[in-house]
């Protein structure tokens, strides 16, 4: 299995966790140096933040461990295409690469509906794969927002 | 005086407590009901961590007291145009209106490089009122950038 996969399969354990909370399932871990140094997953609703998604967390964490605001030497591995808030935190954070699951063709932006990650008037780009483990994170979405639809529950919006 | 002006004055506040921590001076304040809810000023250096911006200090502190992750009654005043992580977070807060002093020509996401404040494609639009106290705002940035481009000291990076 190569080391993609590997930490994509992680970061499904942390958007797991979201299911299991009846979040919006959206999880990431940060790597660096081979090594996962963060982990977070999305807690909007149970946290009542707004900036609780699960890149905001494993960005907050890995930031404590590095001990610096440029998280230079780390990848983001993240289940779901990052929203505008959370991909200008990647940029803020000068995180070089970032690897996502499956498309948010709602919020996403890397691409979907603006390219924060690749814009060439910030002051820093960050390189994208994406499509990693892509069945299995759209998939655990998928569960979610049919349970939700079933559910009838107007809490749960998305993403 | 109009409550737009008296708003950013409190803004100007904040941001010269950032200033005065050898920070980007940059500062915002939430108001709901004409009252200021959460106060909070750029301290990405000092933390350490790039999440710690002015707008996303207010909007963290806004929802633990408003006890929501939707700010839906509240009114963001900030004195530099918002970045895209501030932006993102703006409209996932669902804040309706942003009051701002002075742009951001390198960064800033209320027009002057992207528009995330205001893209139709997303599941909500800001409303956006420029040029407050543009002036001031202004002058304190560009006192900052003065006394960091005499010291060389390449920790304080732009915004």
């Amino acid at each position: 299995m190569e080391d993609s996969e590997k930490f994509m399969k992680e970061a499904l354990l942390e958007a797991q966790k979201a299911f299991d909370a009846g979040e919006v399932p959206i999880g990431a871990v940060m790597v660096r140096d081979g090594e996962i140094i963060a982990r977070g997953y999305n807690l909007r609703n149970t946290a009542k933040n707004p900036l609780r998604h699960a890149e905001m967390d494993a960005i907050n964490k890995a930031a404590d461990i590095v001990g610096d605001w440029r998280l230079e030497d780390c990848t983001l591995y993240v289940t779901v295409e990052p929203c505008p808030m959370c991909s200008g935190a990647i940029v803020q954070a000068r995180i070089p690469k970032v690897v996502f699951g499956t498309r948010n063709s709602k919020a996403g932006c890397a691409g979907s509906i603006l390219n924060i990650l690749n814009e060439p008037r910030f002051n820093h780009q960050v390189a994208v794969e994406e499509g990693i483990l892509q069945e299995e994170c759209s998939e655990l979405m998928r569960l979610f927002f049919r349970r939700f639809r079933k559910n009838g529950t107007s809490l749960l919006t998305e993403k």
